[in-house]
């Protein structure tokens, strides 16, 4: 009753941006993401007879209360779904930097809920599986699956039908995303809060949820035929797009800062100089910077000698979850 | 037949942003502004029976074509309703930094307006002023009046209900505006295709419109009330809607960099730190700063030391249309 799995994180090309279900994390709208190859979440789960309650372990030191809930709700899923009810021990390492857009969130729970089912022994295809770690955090259904997916947002109230699906795989397309980390602290506002806030308050949200199926559509279509110059605009623009709803909520917030514009304004000079990179945000002020994998070097010279730059992680797609034998964790 | 007019820029704190009719310059929605004390134009016209053509001389130097055809169209207007065919010679000083989002086109046509038609003996009311102003650069209908004013928008198609009120005079209500210049360049687009990409392609255009009348609605009740909190509350919640706007936009823009972004973040911390302190921003990248007049000096120590701050020029709520001796200019 032990099983060991590692998730990747993902980045949202497409945003998912608003909740309809807070309880059951159903989104407003459908998104899509590349599953990068450089973050990820290893998670053991042994789930024992003798224990009275779970016991969660995050990066070596015991879990907070709400940590420690959000995870007993996913494994309260799984034992549902099992018929099973023995009380599990978790030890979940994140190799991710936490809040600051980079969805640590959503590895852990990719990884939760993969170790976690293996280790009741249930054999669940990837679309259960999405739509179980789509309950601990909507954006882990993305990471079950590697290279290039699509979240989509589904119409059924209890979810049933909003999960993730690969569109193209990691081997089939190598793009380059340099993960730029910037001179600046965690974000102000968290996503949950934000996306809240926005949905409830934006007179934009309206707009950005009108335009949201073009977008993906767009962006599948560019991912289908290889065309490198054509996602990156629509990323772009979509990225632009999710921000701009969060300058109309009551309060007004912004995940961006100084730093990120300088990021933004050199991306744009690249490409005036004509080399296609392409930025895209999450909420925080952290950038993305997509690019051909031969233009890689260049965008990371240019972009690592810039004050505000901390530093930068060059990342490629990479897979979904990936099952760790125990032998090599103990 | 000559007559020399001064009139002030104006900074509007409920954004004009959108034309329903590009010919009549009529705003897709009613704006607001305070007439500023320190940037201005003065302007002389002098209508002569022995020319064949309008001569145009901005800033002591010939302007060219279409700074000419812009002003013979407004002289057109008068002089249909002089009834006076003549030709006139325009000799107009800016003393305004052109094309960053501060409306030099704004003083220079309300003082153009003023002074021809004062040159051709007419005895125009200011909202007759104003209505013309408008045909000459929207915002300019704003200048002909001091201190706080609503350009409402009017229903009708000929724009005759389009001008401009004065809502508050320059010496009711005495605020500190800190017109902050950054080492930046000019625009890259200007208001006028700005405004049009907008209208005719962003999403969220129908959520600035959707708002715009509670937010006019707001700042009067802030301004009649003398509430000093409410009004920077709203101008900034405005300010953020308008640039929102032009990131979803196709293809998107935005007039911030990240200099904009800079002296934001330290208006934030001034509020953070007791002084009520709010910004403004129109289509470009310099900052306008409101604050109570007590805190002018500390918010000038705090802005005018950091680094991206070329200048700061101090204003306060300033008169409308002011004429000008002709002895005392020749």
């Amino acid at each position: 009753m032990k099983a060991t799995a590692r998730a990747y994180t993902n980045i949202a090309l497409i945003k998912y941006w608003g909740k309809r279900d807070e309880v059951l994390f159903l989104p407003m709208n459908s998104s899509l993401s590349i599953t990068l190859d450089k973050f990820y979440t290893t998670t053991t789960v042994e789930f024992c007879s003798c224990l009275s309650t779970d016991v969660f372990v995050l990066n070596n030191k015991l879990a907070n209360e709400q940590e420690l809930a959000n995870v007993t709700r996913v494994l309260d899923l799984i034992r549902e779904i099992s018929g099973k009810e023995y009380r599990g021990i978790v030890n979940s390492v994140n190799h991710v930097p936490t809040a600051a857009g980079f969805a640590s969130s959503a590895s852990g729970f990719a990884a939760l809920t993969a170790a976690a089912s293996k280790a009741l022994g249930l054999e669940l295809n990837s679309s259960e599986l999405s739509r179980l770690a789509r309950q601990g955090s909507g954006s882990a259904c993305r990471s079950i699956h590697g290279g290039f997916v699509e979240w989509q947002k589904g119409e059924n109230e209890d979810g049933s039908d909003s999960f993730a699906k690969q569109i193209l795989s990691n081997h089939d397309w190598d793009l380059s995303i340099l993960s730029v980390q910037l001179n600046y602290g965690a974000k102000v506002v968290s996503s949950r809060e934000g996306m809240k806030r926005t949905r409830d308050s934006s007179p934009f949200y309206s707009g950005w949820l009108a335009t949201i199926e073009q977008d993906i559509k767009t962006a599948k279509e560019a991912i289908q035929s290889r065309d490198f110059e054509k996602l990156g605009q629509i990323v772009e623009t979509n990225a632009f797009k999710m921000h701009a709803t969060t300058l109309g909520a009551d309060p007004p917030f912004m995940y961006w800062n100084s730093a990120t514009y300088d990021v933004i304004q050199e991306i744009q000079y690249l490409r005036s100089v004509g080399i296609q990179a392409y930025f895209t945000i999450d909420a925080g002020p952290n950038v993305k910077v997509l690019c051909d994998p031969k233009d890689e070097k260049d965008v990371y010279e240019q972009l690592i000698h810039m004050p505000v730059v901390q530093g930068i992680k060059l990342c490629h797609p990479g897979p979904g979850i990936t099952y760790l034998s125990n032998s090599s964790r103990e």
